[in-house]
């Protein structure tokens, strides 16, 4: 990986953070949780998909532990709700959910990318995207002793795996990195955010 | 481990990973999840104990991520439930018990296993058996929000760390491995049908 | 790190082992799980904080898996809930907050310092004692299916982290470890105890 892409991909990696952390944190005040949880969640609901990749590829310790830029931009996240509840709670929620397709779409890639690096399967590079995009969302979910929602509901995972699958695919096919990942991240957020707009859902399995 | 015996692993490994995502799976279409979940369900059943019994001994990356045909055999059970779902849930619940008997004894001998050869002390070698067999349900049970059922119902994890004891035992005292395997499968298997068919469960603390 | 303070790492992080084994093993009780799920309680309550951190700052296998001496001594504290329960359930409650003060206070400096010995960031140290504090107790409640108790109420999750705060600021000054140790696990247990004893609890963020 040249240095540009590097740090292309530690900036893009940061803003996905920051974006998650503040999501997570209005889950938690939505819930009644107290400042430490407000940032508890936010911290886990940017990270622990990354955290969870990163264990699993060997990446160890995890790039979140081994570099303090990104909790402090994930509490930033929660600082911004507990500083500016009200203001962010009136943000529109079409804005919301472009912000969260934007955030999914970058982690998607980003995770797809580090998984291909430490010489991972392809196919389970894409599942390393899909991990790292929904992984701090589905935590976020069991602290709060919730079904995720990302097993119940549209066109979510779907949106991260195909992003990620497209990065994987580009870059096994040696396209310009970023090239690919422009690809990739465009694909997975327009097919999130006309998904919401649509309606759309994935099926159910009919049982009695 | 010789060539013979490391495959033997593999086959043991993958037949009882086709089992337990299948039971996700149908655990999944019980709980209302889409065809997303369902797939997930498959995954995290079928190899979230032995993905953690990896991450805990060492073994990183964990062999369902180091061996795409793990993945592939777990989402292959949730596929069979998603396009013949009628069919499955009509197949009689003893079946399932015996099979899904099967699959804890293959998990928790082969989790073991692998937990001596990469120098765990026997005592926590037997845990990580028992880890192996029970994860992916205590994670499914996470997952679908409820407490996990091992940790309140019947003789199953005692089968699973009795199979997991012998197996440690056995190449402990130099028995040859196949024999072990056998040894330590069979009894896991036949304590978890008797108990069920006879109804045993563990005693409670008795609690004001 | 000179033998001394390595031994007494070792007996303070036991001791904080037995007493998080014995809560976990209590909290089974009153949720009603059979005996395996109380010894299970048990484990994961005294454990999981250290597991979880081993893992992060890339101590593998963690120390709890490595030595046999912690799963043991989280045993015991089950067995002792499991043989003496009525006992153990009349204890004042008073006592039991003190008690688990004491642990929670080993448990932030023990993972504080052992992140650092790992070159781990101080400002991610920090967090690290936190996590090992109160890993256990929210794995407990996910377990049990309920909302961490700790992300929800009075101070507790914050006297771990100011315990570890001290400890990494006492040790990067290159005060004595044992002095340091000491500093930080006596702050923890003061500003626990007094937050319970007087009811403080952590501001939340309004919401409509």
């Amino acid at each position: 990986m040249r240095y540009d892409s590097a740090k292309l991909l530690l900036v893009v990696d940061l803003i996905a953070t920051f974006v998650f952390g503040l999501e997570g944190a209005l889950a938690a005040v939505e819930s009644d949780l107290d400042l430490f949880g407000v940032l508890v969640l936010a911290f886990a609901t940017a990270l622990a998909g990354g955290l969870f990749r990163d264990l699993l590829i060997g990446a160890i310790p995890p790039a979140s532990i081994r570099d303090w830029r990104y909790p402090t931009v994930a509490f930033l996240g929660g600082a911004v709700v507990c500083l500016w509840h009200t203001t962010v709670s009136h943000v529109p929620q079409e804005f919301i959910v472009v912000l969260d397709a934007a955030g999914l779409s970058l982690f998607a890639v980003a995770g797809a990318t580090k998984a291909l690096h430490y010489k991972i399967h392809p196919f389970l590079a894409v599942l390393m995207g899909g991990i790292t995009g929904v992984g701090g969302g589905t935590v976020r979910d069991i602290l709060l002793a919730r079904v995720p929602t990302v097993l119940r509901s549209d066109i979510y995972a779907v949106a991260a795996l195909a992003g990620a699958a497209i990065t994987v695919a580009g870059l096994r096919a040696n396209l310009p990195p970023t090239l690919t990942a422009i690809l990739g991240s465009v694909s997975c957020f327009v097919l999130r955010v006309v998904a919401v707009s649509r309606h759309w859902n994935l099926p159910r399995v009919a049982h009695p």
